[in-house]
């Protein structure tokens, strides 16, 4: 039995099986898991909780769990919220959350090393008080791990400038499916081959456990400074947002919210009918004050008025609360957030189709998006929907039906159907759209190769083979 | 026979088996292949050479290869100095030459799109057309291919700023050993599982065949402007950059040359004893100027005396003369390039290290060494040496006591070994040490299984597996 097993060699004090560790890590954020939970729809707990506190614990669970075929789940934090976790009444949960020391923190190279279950506030916590910061930070910061960041190719607010966690990352140190541990080099760039780091960034639990992520940090900025500026359609404010990085400006923060969430984020700051465009700048003094006229320069010449730079200071206050939604199912309303990313040309279209789809959804209340991510080539697209079908039993559906409507639309818009959630189980159908037939194919190759078992969180991310007559 | 089924699938015009066009695509300027053409020393040509000029004929080489077990070694213009490219009397060579279409380029998204085979200075010359730069700038560009720089995991001149192949790289198509196509979507950034991409990114031809790339290009810069400073050592210099990069300013080049090196590159720009460090600044020009005089600001303040900017000039006037070195040959004169990378507290002692070490292999006539890659956490060291044996045939011994002095200096001081000419042959026995024997074992594992047959450019990147007695 894999409980005794694991009892054995990673003793009993690391091995759960009371109700509420085991109820408390059957599942990430992902809705319809917290729809379940909500109408306590008797949901399978795993049949266990394994909480490793060092690389040779989580190396023992591998090969246990390997040995016994019993389902591996990595959970980090928990925050996930696309069904990357979500157990069957044989699996074996891989907490993470007691493996959060820091390991070690560089300022001379800035460096930053972290065990995978270090809270992401902790961690950048730890390197401030050195005078340096992470770049990387999600909404969700404070309640997801540094492991769960590369497991889902997380990115944070301030990647227009800093880059997404594959930026950021120096090092990986993960465990394989067979067991063997994985460590790469600490160099700022290499061409030894492929980069092994790929294989676990990304991988959602499919190919290894991450154990270990040193990053290469920054010295906190000299200045900052934000900005704000009305557009009056989303794609006026798109045309504002390419010729500011087109340009070859950086402002590590810029996001543009439409009409409808202008009104509800912004409050007063905004103005009824325009969008908002929010900018933050940071870096050298001289530099920031070079970025922010540059911005504010294109911004006049292409009809972009100056809103309060209040708004940019709002959003930096507010940005990291990470609204629950148990409130909103009791009142029968379900929502969700859904972002993918497209280059500038197919932008627009998409957010029209995808706002149209949603539109016609029954029930629902309202649909919106925002940007918060740019690049030279064109940027992603966070959309919220909000729906109360008449029936509550039709919750489910509705909030299915409204994650088909974007991601149509996305696929038919020829964007790329996420940019930092990750595909966990509700985008797995739709990863052949983005990957097609041979890049699907390479996937379960690789899958196959390290993971022949197929033990390693089952049922996410990879789509299941196709049959012959489909 | 392999020639008559290449001959059938892809027509006789594509087949080439004329000794000339054998002799001239048998290897890449790896010093030894070009040793051994040097002395004629009867090294094997392949059995043919294939000329593809679609992606439809890629895969029926791959395909009629694959099933004839016979060495397929991708070739794209041959400018390689790590022996990626080198034959065996069977192999069959695929020189991807004939592919060389410009596929689209995009002056909305900034993306320019190319068959594989596209040399880079032509690559260039069509963006630089419509208004563009691609940002990648080898000092190959002339003799390299768009491909190429993919497969080896390139780096360019500008990269300081720009970022290497892999930051500039938005979607590649391949034909993977099974005869499969991939094709990456074209977004800017994805969540969409581990980013397959990086399996042929710097594979060197083991794990498939790169036909085709979409880069993220640029817009051409405002304002370009260059700079340059005496260094008295090279810890000295090494700490300007380290507070330049660390602070926040990132110019697309900047390149530290011993006081060896500065003398010979430089001549009147140089002084005698100390080094140079150059500077290139490119974009916006408010935030050109502002980061002009950062970067002055913090070099007087750490005592790095003013040099002509002309050295800049210089520089940008020389850098894409890619040196011949068969007149040296003949007189019986080995020398080449190495480069590597380091952390920030490792750069200074591999330094010493490997000038030390190269300095007493015998025959030794010069060891210098400069920087030209710089990030937040570190830099890469890029060495030059030149050495007379006594013996003449001692030359290709001399060069690989080089080598190994260099490499295990790097190792042994806890550098990468290869920041962007990659592994090929010359530095397969230490890939080890970059890896980890986890490392190699996963990329074993994934070359199985991508290629059972082992037929993609045998001998280069992937060590060999152990014995057991090892």
């Amino acid at each position: 039995m894999v409980i005794d097993e694991l009892r054995r060699v990673l003793g009993a004090d690391k091995v759960l099986t009371d109700e509420a560790s085991r109820a408390g890590r059957r599942r990430d954020s992902w809705v319809p898991s917290q729809l379940a939970d909500a109408d306590r729809s008797g949901e399978p707990l795993p049949c266990c909780v394994v909480r490793p506190s060092t690389l040779s614990d989580v190396i023992d669970v591998v090969n246990v769990c390997r040995a016994a075929r019993a389902p591996l789940v990595p959970f980090g934090l928990g925050s996930g919220v696309c069904g990357g976790v979500l157990v069957s009444a044989d699996s074996v949960v891989l907490d993470m959350g007691a493996m959060n020391r820091v390991r070690e923190i560089d300022t001379h190279n800035l460096t930053a090393s972290f065990d995978a279950g270090v809270r992401g506030s902790d961690a950048e916590a730890q390197v401030q008080a050195r005078g340096l910061m992470l770049g990387h930070y999600p909404q969700s910061i404070g309640i997801s791990s540094v492991g769960g960041w590369v497991a889902t190719r997380a990115a944070g607010q301030f990647s227009t400038a800093y880059g997404s966690i594959e930026d950021i990352i120096l090092s990986l140190e993960a465990v394989l499916p067979n067991g063997e541990v994985i460590e790469t080099r600490r160099t700022p760039r290499a061409s030894s081959g492929p980069d092994l780091r790929h294989l676990l960034l990304g991988s959602e639990g499919t190919l290894g456990v991450v154990t270990g992520v040193t990053l290469s940090v920054r010295r906190l900025p000299e200045k900052r400074t934000g900005a704000a500026f009305f557009v009056r359609s989303m794609d006026d404010g798109f045309a504002v947002q390419r010729e500011i990085l087109q340009r070859g400006f950086q402002p590590p923060v810029l996001r543009q919210y439409d009409a409808v969430e202008s009104e509800r984020m912004f409050g007063a700051y905004a103005r009824s009918g325009d969008g908002l465009l929010v900018v933050v700048h940071e870096g050298p003094a001289a530099r920031v004050d070079a970025e922010v006229a540059g911005v504010a320069g294109i911004a006049a010449q292409m009809g972009a008025e100056p809103a309060s730079a209040k708004a940019a200071d709002h959003w930096l206050a507010e940005r990291n609360h990470v609204p629950t939604f148990g409130q909103f199912f009791e009142n029968g309303i379900v929502l969700d957030t859904i972002e993918i990313a497209a280059l500038w040309d197919k932008v627009g279209p998409i957010y029209r189709a995808a706002i149209a789809a949603l539109g016609a959804v029954p029930g629902i209340l309202t649909a919106s998006a925002h940007s918060s991510h740019g690049y030279r080539s064109g940027l992603n697209l966070y959309f919220t929907f909000v729906a109360r079908p008449e029936e509550r039993s039709d919750m489910k559906a509705t909030y299915l039906e409204c994650w088909r409507s974007v991601m149509r639309a996305t696929v038919e818009g020829g964007g790329g159907i996420s940019h930092h959630h990750g595909i966990g189980r509700i985008r797995r159908e739709w990863l052949r759209s983005e990957l097609g037939d041979g890049g699907v194919a390479l996937l379960r190759t690789v899958k196959q190769a390290l993971d022949p078992d197929g033990f390693m969180n089952p049922g996410v991310l990879i789509p299941e083979e196709r049959t012959n007559d489909e």
